[in-house]
């Protein structure tokens, strides 16, 4: 074992590239079958993007947010960075507005405020560089957080994850997917299991293909198949990452993670949390205050143009939904690790950041 | 609330009829986007439609079979039963080796064999009579389930099922969603949810179907939303269906049925297991002992025409798994109820049964 980490070997995948006039973004709804970046020349093509869902990954919808600020401000005409803000604020509330669960939306666009908001006549550079240092805080973050997690992972068995978390959700190298990079380089990692994630299957869509492009061989699992490969023990760690964590470790995350966590303790499975310290909302004191989006039904009824059920049948497609923390064995972020944690370990790593 | 159960207009649907000519299979590979049925003029064309999974379900399957028999007894000129039973045993091992598995399929074909050998010149007769019987009885059976299992639900709640287990698999009403349709008509079930099942999305393309066609609309989930489902409290019940019950009271399901136990403990909804007697295997003792069978990779690659994952990609693909019997709160057969399934219990009814 080697806890050197190669970092450039096992990440290969850019979601998304600024070209100086334009955003392009690595279209995800339709890979694997067809790699193809999507330009947004302004920022609502960039939240239509977000909604539509060529650009996913709470991370990666940050970034996107970002750049979604710098398009808007190519549109207005403004003296210093204050009158340009009041000018681009509707478009900056249609970009957060794009996707309700995820709070790096959120979080991305209070920032470019406010490094607008202090900004003089060079008020345009200044965004532009808040969206770069945005993105590369995100590819730092993540490479730190491979590392940290990593370490907590005793050599010679199989993770299993789920959703996607890795380059393809961020600027690069991934939150849970990173961790699982940092493991497989440093040879911890003996076998990478993923869920298919239905209904949007990002899974098997978007994670097993970024993983076989670094040369990381995953196996792909119906998501049903989680409980009986841990009772399997091929698996030692669940590696997810997190939309959102509450003030006492209370995560969202896409559907199918808690009942993954819950299996995972009846199997003394552990469960790892991975996100930037930009997920964490202090300000909301536990998973029941969260909203959980639910979706259209129709994505129930079909995968890419082959029906899988009839038309009008009922059907409730939450997205996302909660993981208590005590279900959680460890929560990873650029910051640290929290182990086992609860209100006060949260609150000792957080406050007053 | 009304215990009285109106059976037939719960029950509408039949995947087998027998025309007094032919064996008529409502092909469920095109369910539920076309409703057809295939007609079988000899035993091997039967044979055919099992392997092709054109008719699916245990129990539907032993019930093909046998009339399978009888139309192979139509090709041939014999005395009596035990001549036409070496004139067609041929085509009984053709039916016999359609599926590998089934062991319903064994079952019926062996009681056709018994019937046969003891009958006289009336033996096409006889023939005839015990194909009746087969499938009178199956549907009997269900009836008696779905009044024992109904009864156990306490008003006011839903219940969540997973794969089909309704009509389609048997010779009506069904063994789990038998229980549930019997539940829906005594208006002691508010709401059916039912699992996708992937990879075959049996719970998608058949369950909800079969619900809707008898006025009970049903919703459904992706797999991995059931513990956020139970979470929400709305479900007092998960009930399955069974491929193989132990000596124990362990039982072998549809993948995905021992993740919806322990989700089910976890947040202290019920499980129940609903099969004939037929599926008690008494010479198994536990669920370690079942093998587990694993299909082609290739079933997570692709739904319907369309792809879901690159191809080549790395995948375990297990049918089945084991739910063990601590997690069941209740096994129903058409003998009655086994509350708090093991060993002894198991014994007691079904020893020298």
């Amino acid at each position: 074992m080697n806890d050197a980490i190669d970092f450039d070997r096992y990440d290969r995948i850019r979601p998304i590239r600024w070209t100086g006039q334009a955003l392009e973004l690595l279209d995800q709804r339709k890979l694997p079958f067809a790699v193809e970046y999507v330009s947004c020349a302004d920022s609502d093509e960039v939240a239509a993007a977000i909604h539509a869902l060529t650009v996913r990954g709470a991370p990666a919808i940050g970034i996107a947010a970002a750049w979604g600020a710098v398009l808007a401000a190519r549109a207005v005409e403004a003296a210093d960075g204050a009158q340009a803000l009041a000018a681009i604020e509707p478009a900056l509330q249609r970009l957060n507005a794009a996707r309700p669960t995820a709070v790096n939306l959120a979080w991305a666009l209070a920032r470019m405020r406010r490094a607008l908001d202090g900004a003089g006549a060079d008020w345009r550079e200044v965004l532009e560089r808040e969206a770069q240092a945005i993105a590369e805080e995100d590819l730092a973050a993540n490479r730190r957080m491979g590392a940290l997690g990593a370490a907590l992972i005793e050599p010679g068995r199989g993770v299993l994850t789920h959703c996607n978390t890795g380059s393809l959700a961020t600027a690069g190298f991934g939150t849970a997917l990173g961790v699982i990079r940092a493991g497989v380089a440093q040879g911890r990692i003996e076998r990478v299991f993923a869920g298919e994630t239905r209904p949007w299957l990002q899974g098997a869509r978007l994670t097993v293909w970024e993983l076989e492009q670094d040369g990381i061989a995953p196996t792909l699992i119906a998501d049903s198949a989680a409980s009986h490969l841990m009772k399997s023990g091929q698996v030692g760690w669940v590696i997810v990452g997190a939309d959102r964590i509450c003030a006492n470790g209370d995560t969202a995350n896409k559907i199918g993670t808690y009942q993954l966590a819950i299996a995972a303790r009846h199997h003394g499975v552990k469960f790892m949390v991975v996100a930037p310290s930009s997920t964490v909302d202090m300000a909301t004191a536990s998973g029941e205050l969260i909203e959980i989006e639910e979706r259209d039904p129709a994505e129930l009824f079909a995968v890419g143009g082959a029906r899988t059920a009839a038309e009008r049948v009922g059907a409730w497609n939450p997205v996302f939904d909660v993981t208590p923390h005590e279900l959680i064995n460890a929560i990873v972020t650029e910051r640290g690790v929290i182990e086992r944690p609860d209100a006060a370990a949260m609150r000792e790593a957080f406050s007053a950041g």
